[in-house]
């Protein structure tokens, strides 16, 4: 929240206080709904149906829908019947669905019990599209055209329709049966004469999602070829609804949110970070915590089976975290890249040797400089500062860290670059694979790499 | 690229070797403009010039944006001078300046040089906003419109001036200096009777941003508001351009995958994983790999230090991994949920005791967790079945790992929340405080801990 909504909820509240409530009505109708239902989300529980009721229907509607569920279900148990219904009428139908979804069954049964019988229809079929789909993110609201109206005929038709929909500059024709035909802008409306016939001029090549496609690809849609709206259609080719862009655009955002939460080992939620409670919080990081912890009981039993000789080279330890860590970053750089390109659609699993080839390019020069910095280093200050290693075998201990080095690393960006790709096929989410998974594997990896190099060239 | 493209693709190929040049248009007009864009990225280079001169002269203008900059590069050298004034005559400013900004001068030179004196000014004035900013992604090209224009000599305006401007379902209602207004939607227009007066009907509470506003902010307004399109306007409040929200979606898009990079200790690049040379790859790659390798140096030192010490209790070394892995993996779990909600504006400076409070209070539940499992796991399997522990003091040490771990959870949880906050108020990217960066002080934080808690413990 700004500073300039922040002394904007301050006045409000002030205007509460004091009951001045024609004031606050002017104040509010200077506000954007937006961030009015930001201001509600903050103030006091018991301020929140006063202010309500103080907004035109159409507002609070507005209000409504971007408010916080927990605020819009606290406002529902205060509401009348009447009041919910008239707060329900003005409500587009998704955002309705998108509120049911996240109430307690009694508080959906009294919404839908305020519907009528058509719109709860509507509700229950869009409740009833998987999550992740298409379906679930449409907008049943749209202006359909017939191929043989005129544009005057059109425009009657959006004038008489328009106030209802979400977005009117498209507009969608449709045969008999409701298979789309063709689309037709606003723009080409206002372009061509009254008379001129809707066939004519409308495109044919439309581009449309259907109703169980993934969300997340009908987003892509929006940003590849920058539409306002996306036509969906059913398994029939009926026309079902509209995905909008604001739509698009929240998806993306969700999107990119998870894959960041899943790459840091964090099983996704759904709220803003400050209102998630601290048990849903730990829940969502505990599983892979517990997981990881677990499985570097490997690296654990790997440096046991060493101990013995670990013994006869205790300067070897010290490097142990420096490798593991390096590997590790250097294969999650590769993982994170790929899980990112999976997920915008640069990379598919056809590019797999592409991918791999250009991986191990990369690797081997990143290998080089790492290795030749670290043996320089390893030289200069370990050895001929600090007097770090075993006597009479110095040299060979800087060099079995740095081919450890060498070789970890080209196996850590290899794996780390694979991994996403065979589970995306697989039907596994890669952005699981990212940087902790990773680093358990590329962990075990350099140990065993480490001790290997170790006992061959140091012969112990 | 998926399989219907790649079809049109080799359908395309096979009608331009067969010289089937008709067929070819036929085909090309039925394809979007943004997947034509897609399919002629991917074919030859000799072919590119032969299909893109098939194009009608709009359409072609549509493709040439939406191609990579190789290709356009590649096209304007093969174009003279009249080929190339007519694409760019066709082209949105905005789209101009973004493909002169990947051009090398040259190449700009002989642009600049085909477009008119009055284009050439504004492209120089687009150029000259700074690159993250909200003058760098608008679109010079809207309707305006006055305050004391009617209804209909508003469409007047948007029939004359609609078929070059990308968005013209919001107009600007400007003063005679340019100062804005107000808005008024086509819909509003529509919807009104010819005859009314522009100044009644328009809404004047418009959420507008300023040119030199940082483009990420100005595509989380779109996320907020809905908005299809948002004015910018000077420090004089004149308005100088449009932000349409198919540029906000390229923003949140590359702002997370930027984040993403720098999160996974990647300098950001600009082009898709696959068109990204070896070298650049590498370049965006060694340097955090550089740091981190140096950086961990101290932790070395930290463990040569404790060397001695160390060879009393072989059994701890196996448990430095799991000890860092963990606690590392904790802190980035926090960091990166910081990070993201430092993003999408859920979180801000003044949160930074709620924030704390919070990550303390799931850090203090996470170390019991995994403190409590951790000791029943050493207890019966490293213990009891695989005998790992200095005899007549298995207890003790398992208790040394087990308190480790549980302090070693709560600082990183803390420290993890905390960095990237003040980075932020400190003007740095918190992004870069990433997992890399506080896993290595978590890491050094972790192993002093462990020795100083094995040193009193156990008396070492």
């Amino acid at each position: 929240m700004n500073e300039e909504i922040k002394a904007l909820q301050e006045e409000i509240l002030n205007l509460i206080e004091n009951k001045k409530l024609q004031d606050l009505k002017r104040i509010l109708s200077e506000i954007n709904p937006a961030d009015i239902a930001l201001i509600l989300d903050e103030i006091d529980e018991k301020d929140l149906p006063v202010v309500f009721r103080i907004l035109p229907k159409e507002l609070a509607a507005e209000v409504f829908a971007y408010m916080e569920s927990d605020s819009q279900e606290f406002l529902i148990s205060k509401f009348n019947d009447k009041e919910l219904k008239s707060v329900l009428d003005e409500l587009f139908i998704d955002d309705t669905v998108d509120i049911i979804e996240e109430m307690p069954a009694s508080v959906v049964k009294r919404i839908l019990s305020q519907t009528d019988a058509a719109t709860r229809k509507v509700i229950n079929q869009l409740l009833a599209y998987p999550d992740d789909s298409a379906g679930s993110i449409m907008n049943t609201e749209y202006i359909d055209l017939k191929k043989t109206m005129t544009v005057s005929d059109a425009f009657e038709r959006i004038r008489r329709r328009g106030v209802d929909s979400e977005i009117i500059y498209t507009c969608y024709v449709t045969d008999a049966r409701r298979r789309l035909l063709g689309i037709v802008s606003v723009r080409d409306l206002l372009l061509n004469a009254p008379d001129a016939i809707i066939e004519d001029i409308m495109e044919e090549n439309v581009i449309f999602a259907n109703t169980l496609d993934n969300k997340e690809s009908v987003a892509a849609m929006f940003e590849k070829y920058d539409y306002m709206a996306i036509p969906v259609v059913d398994n029939e080719n009926r026309l079902i609804g509209i995905v909008t862009v604001d739509d698009a655009i929240d998806v993306i955002q969700e999107a990119a949110t998870e894959d960041i939460e899943k790459m840091a080992a964090i099983s996704p939620t759904d709220k803003p970070y400050l209102k998630t409670g601290v048990f849903s919080t730990f829940k969502s990081r505990i599983f892979w915590l517990m997981i990881l912890m677990i499985s570097a009981t490997f690296t654990g039993a790997i440096i046991s089976s060493f101990e013995e000789k670990l013994t006869f080279v205790p300067a070897l330890i010290a490097f142990i975290p420096m490798l593991m860590n390096t590997a590790g970053n250097g294969g999650s750089q590769s993982s994170v890249t790929v899980i990112r390109a999976l997920s915008l659609g640069d990379v598919e699993f056809s590019d797999i040797f592409r991918v791999i080839w250009k991986e191990l390019r990369v690797a081997l020069v990143c290998s080089v400089a790492l290795s030749v910095v670290n043996f320089a280093k390893m030289y200069l200050i370990d050895y001929l500062i600090f007097h770090n290693f075993d006597p009479g075998r110095q040299i060979e201990e800087i060099l079995v860290v740095s081919i450890t080095l060498f070789i970890a690393i080209i196996v850590a960006k290899v794996v780390g670059s694979v991994l996403p790709i065979i589970a995306k096929k697989l039907g596994a989410d890669p952005a699981v694979m990212a940087s902790p998974f990773i680093t358990t594997i590329v962990d075990a990896v350099s140990l065993i790499v480490y001790f290997n190099v170790a006992v061959l060239i140091l012969n112990i």
